[in-house]
């Protein structure tokens, strides 16, 4: 007998036939003596429904307003599962965030959760009862429903694993597992059995678009073994249940992984785009006179690389944001252009960041070189490099991503069992 | 300076064009220095989705998941009107039933308001603050949503304009009053300037969909003057504001009512049916042998008509129902065919039921002289006759219909201004 969480999101409960093939896959977990909670989405589209609504009654409006409008289509879910469970002859019974309570501070539209009081939750466990949570909603100190922002539900699923001292926490969604890189591009891309938290959230916050980066966070702090595998399989098919090797992907501490890869995944980012300027007057702070205000103005700022100019008298400070952040980037220089003291700025957009991602690569050496290689035998140019600890990050043309994403896939042997 | 209960149906807050007009109606009451709370119902369409949902989820199912789910529509139209008054400068804020809190009983999808606790939203009137309320639902003893049911918004209405006492609760509907009947049958129907509670109840049990009985019961209870207005006005044509006369048909006491009429409207219900037993064996206790049964499955008998047999040895008991309950009606006098002693059942359906409505025939008489003299100078004939204080109900062939509702409507002046 375990304790699960189970997520699912939008797309998986999309109808009534879908939220019916969800709750097999939870009498599948029930009928095999486990303890069950069950997070759910809005059904698909609902969200955006709602959201467009309240920005066509105004396009500015009352957070406040816009989770009590937009928790609705969790609300709405839960419910409806929680029916379907009943007809299956299972004993379930829905959960809005203000009933559990699930407390959140009261930043109403992204809030962070502050505390569950799972109690209760945990009593009908105990009487076999399954608890049908409603994503993504909490309450706010003010007595009023406040939303965690979007994808909020993994937050939530994860959350009260945590609470509820759950064994496993898994994420049904719409692909099965977490590949060794974006499939879509290269076939010979497998599923990882096993990825760690670590490398998990380099993968998330790279367009992985699995799970979001800040339910792993919370996955990690609080150790939660969470599993990403696939809501459309047949909920009845062999090994579903498996409680020790189910289809998909665990994402857990690294000391659950045996055999650590070096490299274990490559992710990509497109529409990158690169900033340059040109000839700054180099000084103590100069870094901090550019980059506080773009920070200020939201825009997000990556893969900073200074290089003294060309000829040696003042610095050359490139660096890459997201393709839609540049317009509000050199608004941002062009304003401040007397403090920063720049000549000229250039900015290139197209752009992808190809990453390089291993735990492993923390003790073995040689792992950037076997990229450049890679990539100059292809005649792929390099435009800059960041290195962390477990991530190689490489900026090119974006019209070599896929072939550079195969290349690298290859180099380090991904492509093979 | 008064206090206002305003409450917008479905159709008023179909969608945000309309929910806007709905803001101004608000706003013309909030500038004239009046404290407003605001009811309202879900947008027009999204109660019958969410039902839907639930029956297909399972056609029995849980009534508390069931109001957890149908109450969401209300909820978005509360925070979507708050919303757009907001972004007209009128400070406003929604609730939700659990969050004032209304209290009901624990019968989950036809609940019974048990308590309002207004004192924070009267509170906050004294700020300036307009309440808008999502209609239809309270929070159970056991800490979740109930529905009040069907027409449930005008009820929270009528109830919450109760506990903060309101001067008028003013619903807002897609007719703009009370007619003498119904002017789809007789253009030269008079919009009422008023109407009192015993006669409305008559009129809304008639078949007058303005106003919910049970809101309208509640009214009388709690004297609370109701008044019923169109949505769809200007809300700023001349005279919509004005406190003491406003377009549209007050529903108050009859002490309110200066210049009483005799007859005050004519009601019809079609599609009723008449059931016949004939040559029941006549004892005592016999009504209840027939009529029991029929009330235990539900059926709604109407008229019933108790004669002596054509040869004096025995009775006819006769009785209309709707024609919709008449297999039903059936089964249950055949399946109790051997307690009730009867010879034979005959049933006729396609009939309809006219009635006069006026308190003032409490005090006059030949009130229903005048109706059977014009019924029978058209060549209307009568089947069945019912009589109350208040009103006189008349079964006729549905084909007759309009003629009848026309003559009666003319027979006592109803025409005439």
């Amino acid at each position: 007998m375990a304790r699960l969480v189970l997520k699912f999101g939008g797309t998986s409960v999309a109808d009534i036939a879908r939220i019916r093939n969800v709750a097999r896959h939870v009498k599948r977990e029930v009928d095999a003596g486990h303890q069950v909670a069950v997070v759910v989405s809005a059904m698909s589209g609902k969200t955006n429904e709602l959201v467009g609504w309240c920005r066509e009654a105004s396009p500015i409006h009352d957070a406040r307003e816009y989770d009590a409008v937009v928790a609705s289509g969790e609300q709405v879910t839960s419910g409806l599962l929680a029916i379907t469970l009943q007809a299956m002859g299972v004993n379930a019974r829905s959960w809005q965030g203000w009933q559990i309570p699930l407390k959140t501070d009261g930043a109403h539209g992204a809030a962070r959760i502050e505390d569950i009081d799972a109690s209760e939750i945990v009593r009908r466990f105990g009487e076999g009862q399954v608890a049908v949570i409603a994503g993504f909603q909490g309450i706010a100190p003010d007595n009023r429903i406040a939303t965690l922002g979007r994808g909020g539900s993994d937050t939530s699923a994860v959350a009260i694993a945590a609470a509820v001292k759950a064994d496993r926490c898994d994420i049904y969604t719409d692909v099965d597992g977490v590949y060794t890189t974006d499939p879509r591009i290269e076939p010979k891309a497998r599923r990882m059995a096993r990825v760690s938290f670590e490398e998990m959230l380099e993968m998330a916050s790279l367009g992985a678009k699995v799970l979001q980066v800040r339910s792993v966070e919370l996955a990690m702090v609080h150790k939660v073994r969470t599993f990403v595998r696939s809501s459309f399989d047949d909920p009845d098919a062999p090994g579903m249940g498996d409680f020790d090797n189910p289809p998909g992907t665990l994402i857990c501490d690294e000391d659950e992984i045996v055999e650590q890869q070096v490299v274990t995944g490559i992710a990509y980012a497109k529409d990158e785009a690169q900033i340059s300027l040109r000839r700054v007057q180099d000084r103590p702070g100069v870094a901090a006179t550019i980059f506080g205000p773009l920070a200020e103005a939201g825009v997000n700022v990556d893969m900073i690389v200074q290089s003294v100019s060309e000829d040696g008298s003042a610095t050359d400070m490139t660096f890459t944001v997201p393709a839609g952040d540049v317009a509000k980037a050199e608004g941002v220089l062009d304003k401040a252009k007397a403090d920063m003291r720049y000549d000229v700025v250039q900015s290139e957009t197209g752009l992808t960041k190809v990453s390089i991602i291993g735990i492993g690569m923390r003790s073995h050496t040689g792992v950037a070189a076997t990229a450049f290689k890679a990539l100059a035998n292809r005649g792929i140019n390099i435009r800059a490099i960041t290195t962390s600890e477990i991530k190689i990050s490489i900026l090119i043309d974006g019209e070599f991503t896929e072939l550079a994403v195969r290349t690298l896939h290859s180099a380090y042997g991904l492509d093979k069992a």
